[in-house]
């Protein structure tokens, strides 16, 4: 099939076959593409949709032509977790060193942040002297000798999605529930993975802003990600506060080992602690649902955890010092205190503009090419739900550029709203999708999903 | 705005502002806009379509950002005519030395040949010497010194449209009405043309096959032309069958040439006097279209319109002598009859295998780059309503590669259906298109027009 003929039909609503569409990726993968044909398949997908076969025809010809990494040489039961994003989200970094530290081999690709809201990479990168750039042979290697890596997302993991996203991204294809399916999943369903656990943000600081288009995603997820052979669950979270205290690189590091060590705030320690458990559950380590939560409890309180933090640490040639001794991590040059122009109870610490801040103090990216200061951030003093008195500390701003306070300090001002009442506690954890739930889809395998 | 931006306004239906329109166009031409971006925003137009402000400000904008083409500096009228194409269609060397023999400027541009549709360049092409690639400049120059040229389209007419052509082409998003509309408009509409006849050809071997449908771009063209400030009426022809009998280009130029001189097939005849007199009309020479009528026939038996024809020949550098011995034309090598199995009447020939036995002739193009053999094609010696004897010859064809002749006769011999009946006489001329008869479109200027 041409390229043309292939546009053409999916244009036109046609039913693209597997064998079609793993031409296509294949010829996309080898250059025979050109990105304006590609882009035109993309707007065509966007008004098209495509049916769960072709989802998953897309899926998997994303996840294994031109890789290069095969798990399958590790012998054992592998689990990733992936998240949707958003604002203070470090729990990757607590719960990879729990699930691998109970026997499970935990190969971790992540991305980097953009706009809002963070990437692990930038996180793991905070640490000095710790590579992210694993190729896929070391990528395997590592994995063999410590169950566990945490690396970033290569070209040669997953070719095709590299080439596809960058175009969604220039021509207003990103927000596309087939198009979001197949590039999360071929970046995470590496040839050999067992299971996949979902963190499907929903909220302002999410990309999925409303409960129904975040169960619409982790749903297609489930379906996808199950068709293609592996155990996936989803757990829709909340992303309308940032998670925990912290944001910003470094910042996060030092919270996330803080939870790895039975400390760390209770917010953030039940998310990662469930996402654990259910990693264990995939990995068929544990019976239950409420074995597994025992046993990820068990592995932080015996030091397991975080001595496998350690180890990935000193692995990937960074400094595992900084578990022990938190100051030697990057930190901003200068700090601001934000205090409160009134008394009240904390309404709501909206994500968003945390986020933006973040970005403004220098701890993101506005644009793929910007640089990231791993010290910068904003560390929060106040919840939902506290009562705070005029002048007190609200957050601390750290960034290494004076100028930069005046535009974050207005943000994170913006994000904090209070109030009189006692607002309403806010669950976290707001559903779990498991594909034994799941119907099959009422009108079968055409159904197209679009946004 | 953001090219970014202005893809997504498209692609969630917004309207788009002249501005916005604009902008893009200025930086499309300006080498600002990626392929990439630009095919997504057809795709996008493809499925949201264009309001009649928007098709209005894209053609405007395609019309005169990055063109060197005025033609206010040649004073008088300038009336030009376009057709949509279809087999056997050399009315434009027919119809232009009429018109400017009767004191109007035609400054014609005209296309290639692709696929079973010829084009008046390639015809032009054929006669020796000829030269079709004219500076703005001394298109300009030739149009005030003899009132009349016919040249191709060069990159500095309308570079809009030559971008957008060439993606749309290899994106699937041709068959698109208000894309459609601007490309045809920007080549025609240049600075300072006056009036613009359009033939829209309609049938089996034209681009739109239904009359509703070729209705629907007849009726968009004289809108939007006369809403940028032109006279404009469409005639819808027949292109069932090829017009005329020849069809290839030296042996069109030879037909163009006889019906100039009084003589040639009736069918073409009739249209092209008709299109030539309505360009009288827009170009208000004659104060009806029965003075245009008679006018039209004065130009051609006075001699003074086959007079014009030698002059444009001679003065774009071509052998103004193939006027009066047609054997100067190149004519192929190879000639063979191609005879009835069977004696009846003849109830159709269908212009799309002639067309495409043309291109296996070597009379046209298959793809973009491929060479044209001019003296190549089909001569039709039966037409419908003629009556055939078993073994009397249908046409001849004529080809350089013998090889080519087994394809063309099948071709051709599927293209003359034999039956016993006498077939319904079919017009030419179905219907013709005046912006006094359009109402105004009912849903106002928010009507988006799609395919």
């Amino acid at each position: 099939m041409r390229t043309l003929d292939f546009i053409r039909a999916k244009r036109d609503g046609e039913e693209l076959s597997a064998a079609a569409i793993q031409e296509f990726v294949r010829n996309l993968v080898a250059g025979r593409v050109p990105d304006y044909q590609a882009s035109a398949f993309l707007m065509a997908v966007y008004f098209q949709g495509m049916s769960e076969a072709e989802t998953h025809a897309l899926t998997e010809a994303m996840t294994t032509i031109g890789t290069d990494l095969d798990l399958k040489p590790a012998s054992g039961t592998k689990i990733d977790k992936h998240s949707t994003g958003g604002v203070g989200d470090k729990t990757s970094l607590v719960i990879a060193p729990i699930v691998a530290s109970a026997g499970i081999l935990v190969p971790m690709i992540s991305g980097r942040g953009l706009g809002h809201s963070g990437g692990t990479v930038d996180k793991l990168a905070s640490i000095p002297g710790y590579r992210t750039d694993l190729s896929a042979k070391e990528f395997l290697a590592q994995l063999k000798a410590i169950g566990i890596v945490l690396a970033g997302q290569s070209a040669d993991v997953a070719p095709a999605d590299m080439k596809l996203y960058a175009l969604r991204d220039a021509t207003a294809t990103v927000d596309c529930l087939p198009l979001i399916v197949s590039s999360i999943l071929s970046k995470k369903i590496a040839a050999g993975l067992d299971g996949l656990v979902l963190d499907v943000k929903v909220g302002g600081g999410a990309f999925m802003k409303t409960l129904p288009r975040a169960r619409a995603l982790a749903e297609a997820l489930v379906r996808t990600g199950t068709a293609m052979g592996s155990r996936v669950v989803a757990l829709l979270t909340d992303m309308e506060s940032p998670l925990g205290l912290a944001v910003g690189n470094a910042l996060e590091v030092s919270e996330a080992v803080s939870v790895l060590k039975g400390q760390g705030p209770d917010d953030l320690r039940e998310v990662c602690f469930e996402l654990a458990a259910w990693m264990l559950v995939l990995g068929r380590v544990a019976k239950s649902l409420e074995i597994a939560r025992a046993r990820v409890e068990k592995q932080v309180q015996s030091g397991a955890a975080v001595s496998k933090l350690r180890q990935v640490i000193a692995h990937q040639g960074g400094n595992p010092g900084i578990v022990d001794e938190p100051g030697k991590l990057p930190r901003a040059r200068l700090q601001r205190e934000l205090r409160a122009k009134s008394a009240g109870t904390v309404q709501e610490v909206q994500a968003y503009p945390i986020g933006i801040a973040a970005v403004v103090l220098g701890a993101g990216r506005a644009a793929v090419e910007d640089k990231i200061d791993p010290g910068a951030g904003l560390l929060l003093r106040k919840k939902p739900g506290d009562k705070v008195e005029k002048n007190e500390s609200l957050c601390v701003l750290y960034s290494d550029r004076e100028a930069s306070f005046a535009e974050a300090e207005a943000l994170a001002m913006e994000a904090f709203v209070i109030g009189k009442a006692a607002p309403k506690k806010k669950k976290r954890i707001l559903q779990t999708i498991e594909a034994s739930h799941l119907k099959a889809s009422k009108s079968g395998p055409k159904t197209k999903q679009k946004r």
